[in-house]
Formats: C-alpha cells, sequence, structure tokens
C-alpha cells in the first residue's frame, strides 16, 4: 500500500472501546480519540485547553481485541493509522462524509500511567520484530488468566452502524 | 516550541530502559527502539524483514519512570517525539554527532500485547485530558501496588554516559 | 502549542485555490487535497488505486497568497498542518461537524515537476532558517515579476462561507 | 513495505543539492536539510533558536533530477521519506552509523517563497493522482524549456562517496 495518510494521534478515549463481529466474521473496535490542543496563556501564565478534536477509530482482528481487553473511556493513548473517508446516507437522506482513523498500533500512553504488559500468543504475524517473540513475559495477575473465561466481547455482534 | 521535527517510530526495544538521576537532578530513562521493516517478496510469496533502524530514546520526568516501571526488552512500542542531534568527543578524541529521538508519549502496541494500566497520581500536569483524572481505575494486582517498595530504579545514578 | 494533531498529506489539489479576504482583514487560502492509496494487486500484477481521502485545507497570511500565485487545480502537493474540528449548521438546519487541515507548510512535489522558487520579501518571521535570508534568487522571469499588477486574488471577498 | 519509519521534516539546504550517477546507473540527489527549532523566550519576548537538526537526504530518479533542477543552498523545504541507518567504516577503521532520510516527496516551502511549477513528461508512474496528468500547465518560461540543453546534472559521476 502506498499514497496512505498516515498520522499519529495522541488523546483520551471518550468511551470504552465496542468490539463487535461484522457480518464477515471480522472482528472491530470502535471508539473515538479526544485529542485536546493546549496554548500557553502570557495573560495568566497559564495552559489553556483549546478545541477538542474527536476522531473516530476503528482496530481489526487481534488488535481490536486488545483494545477491548485493554482500553477504557479517558484513557490516554497514542495511535497509528490511516486517514479514511467514508460516505454514508443520514437518516434524513442526505449523504454525508466521514473522515476517520484506521488504526495500525496503539497503546496506552505512559504520560500519566503505567502498564502492565502481556504478550499474546493469538497466532498472525509475529515477525517485523528486532526481537520478536522474544520477550520476558510479565508475571501473569490470577485475573488476566482467566479473562478470556467471561470475556463479555465474545458475543457475535451486528454490523458496527455507527 | 515551533519547528522541531516530531515523528513517530513503532518498534521494539532492544534491552529494558535504564533509569538514571542526571546531575541535576532530573529523571531520565534510556532505551532504544529497534524498528524493523518488512517487505513482500514475490518471489517466494512472503513478506521479509529490512535493514532495522536502532533509534536511541530519553524520556524524562514521570515519563522515564513509567517507561522504567512498564516496558522491557523486545516489546513493541509506538512512541512520539522529537528528532534531536547531539555531538560528542569519542574515546579516540574524534567528534561524533548522533541522531536521538526525545520522547513525548509512548505506549506498549497493543498489536500483539494486551496491557492492563493503571493511572499514577504522580502530579504534573494532568490537563490536555478531555477526560482528564476521570478514568476508571483498572483492578490493581496486588503486585503492582507493591513494586515502589523494592523499585531497583529509584537508586540515584550518574550522569547517562550513552 | 501543545497537544496538536500535527500531520502530513500528499496529495493533489481537487481546484485552484480560492483566496479571499475574511471579515477581521486575514488573508485565507482554501482548497482541498485529494490523496489516494494505491495497492499491488498480484493478481493482475499492477498497481490499483483505492478510495480517495479528500481534506479541506485552509492556510493563512503569506502562505495563503503565495498558495494562491504557485499552485493550481490537479497539482501534487505535500503539506503540514494541524487536523481541526469545525462545526456548522447546514441549510436544512442540522449541526454538522467537518474536520479540516490548518496548513503550515506547503510545497508542490517534485515527483513528477519542477519549480522555479522565488523568494518573496514578505516581511514577517524570516528566522527559523539556518540559512534564512541566504540563498541565491532563481532568475525572475518577466512574467512573475508583473504579476502583482493583475493579482486577481488581491480583491477584497468575503467571509469564507464553506 | 510495511514497517518503515516514516517522517516529515521542515527546514533548509545546507547547500545545493549533488546529483549524481551510482555505479549501477541510478540517479540520486544527496542533501542535507538544516531543521530548526526555535523557542518563545517570555524574558526577552521573542522567538529565539534552538539547536538545529541536520538530516542527510538522499532523493532517487526522477526525483533527484527534479531536485537538482529546483533547489537550492538555503531554500526552505518540506520532505517526507523513510528513516534508515548506514553503516561504514571511516578513515580511522573505526565502525560508525549514521541516520539518513530516503526521500519520498519534497517541495519548496511556500512559507516564504512562491513557486513556478512545471509538470514533467518523465515517463514513470503518473497514476496515484486523483487528477493525475490533468493539470493545467503554467505557463512556460523560455530560459526553462531550453533547461534540459545545457542541463549540467546529465554527465555521469561517481558513486556517491558520503
Amino acid at each position: 500500500m502506498a499514497g496512505e495518510t498516515v498520522i499519529t494521534i495522541v488523546g483520551n478515549l471518550t468511551a470504552d472501546p465496542e468490539l463487535r463481529t461484522t457480518r464477515n466474521g471480522g472482528t472491530v473496535a470502535n471508539f473515538s480519540i479526544a485529542a485536546t490542543p493546549r496554548t500557553f496563556d502570557k495573560q495568566s501564565n497559564q495552559w489553556v485547553d483549546g478545541d477538542a478534536l474527536f476522531l473516530r477509530c476503528s482496530a481489526w482482528r487481534d488488535l481490536a481485541t486488545h483494545c477491548a481487553q485493554s482500553l477504557a473511556k479517558g484513557m490516554r493513548v497514542i495511535a497509528q493509522g490511516r486517514l479514511q473517508q467514508r460516505s454514508y446516507q443520514a437518516q434524513d437522506g442526505s449523504n454525508r462524509t466521514v473522515i476517520e482513523l484506521q488504526v495500525d498500533e496503539i497503546g496506552p500512553s505512559l504520560k500519566y500511567a503505567t502498564a502492565q504488559v502481556q504478550k499474546m500468543q493469538s497466532g498472525g504475524y509475529q515477525g517485523g520484530n528486532a526481537n520478536g517473540g522474544g520477550y520476558q513475559q510479565p508475571q501473569q495477575t490470577q485475573q488476566q488468566s482467566q479473562a478470556p473465561a467471561d470475556d463479555p466481547w465474545g458475543a457475535p455482534a451486528g454490523e458496527p452502524d455507527f
């Protein structure tokens, strides 16, 4: 693929990711990232927030599942992906176009948080990693190892309708 | 700040982050990220790895501490920061210049892993977050809550010498 | 300014830039860039175009004037700026939101074209250039030196209404 | 190609591009871009320059030729490409590594300059352009149309030795 408009966005999730199964059996997680610029106001001598940018995001396959298992409303994330445009017919019959992000990489920002990372054996491509497959497994918590048993996102769902 | 060369890099840590205290009392974490491009070889019909790019990185203050607490050798990360150039005198007396990344945001990639995120009450700026301060605390593991007690990175150290 | 979502887009202008004067006396150029990704189709053994992304752009002040004087419909450009969101009321009374690019830097791509560059003495900040102000003036063509005389963009205009 | 570290840099050429022919018959243009960050100093109430980043760049094929024909020392450019690492043996026998940019797109910045763009019929891929091939030819100057006749960069040259 060439000619994609690749961007990186840093911001906060506006809600928990929604995990769904598409009609074709694909797994997708949908969420929005709010990026809030801030400027230094010389008058008041402090930072003030500007208007937020809200960007709808889609992550697919394993990445979708991992997002749903790891991210929650309000978390600050750093995401990289490709800007895409999607047209649809609104309920009033008018045609509208939105710009969304197809997420290729995303992680919780460590600026105001720590993370306990657990590598997944979820098949798929493991290469492209200089040390791929070789990192020391962080100690597993009891809780995490049981997660799949009551995985709330495993249930089939309809086509994303947003 | 304007005119910075801001980049995003996705790759794997070549070693655990090294956390140190500078002479001025600042906290810095140093690590390298290896980014390995891959191309699809039409002959063999499979992806092959290209030459890796190794980029030295510095993260400061709370971000440094969070990196040291969260990241380890081999982990895949997504990092954004500013490219900077640093000159130094090598042991043979010659002057050399290296390009490094001053990391502003970094997180473990969720492509092949999940993460259990824990918000830190580490003071510092908490704004710039549309939902700043508001996200639900993931359940704390016993292990994490004890982490600071035997924090191997807490000890003062010399000036980074890399 | 911090926390902006800075992106770079490469694509073609869908029309000539429209130069206008805002009610406050500011100068703005509006145009759209179409970025078309392409994928290599292994079946047909050739590149095929994907769906284009159309991004509305605004450039301000001297940059606006220079865009209008230099760029035209169909030209391939490389542009960097900040993604911003703007809400407005459509003619049917509904509220809509669009994502646009506030352009900070733009230039004609040299991939399929050459350019004859002419430095402008337009006041404003000239610093931030390692060799600022020092480059050799390309020979001026008769045509360019007369351009301002019949500058079609000089006329005052209404507030951008897009 | 996936997993590349794609960056955009804005800065000034430190010298005219050097155009050469490699042993394999390829055409390459080499140049360096100096990007100078600046910060607003609240004390003096003015912008001050920070340390410049100097990045060596290579452009290939038609892009190389177009760079050599269009760009000159001191010009401000916007360039996008892939960061790459190259190792070599210095004259003292030591092994060194440099990070360079393989330029994919570059153009003269219109921030402090205008440009007269001329499309080239140089073969090669013309697609990936929403309006590819269709833009109105800017009026050609006498000077430009004669350029190829005395093209100083056409002469074969040795392998780039930088």
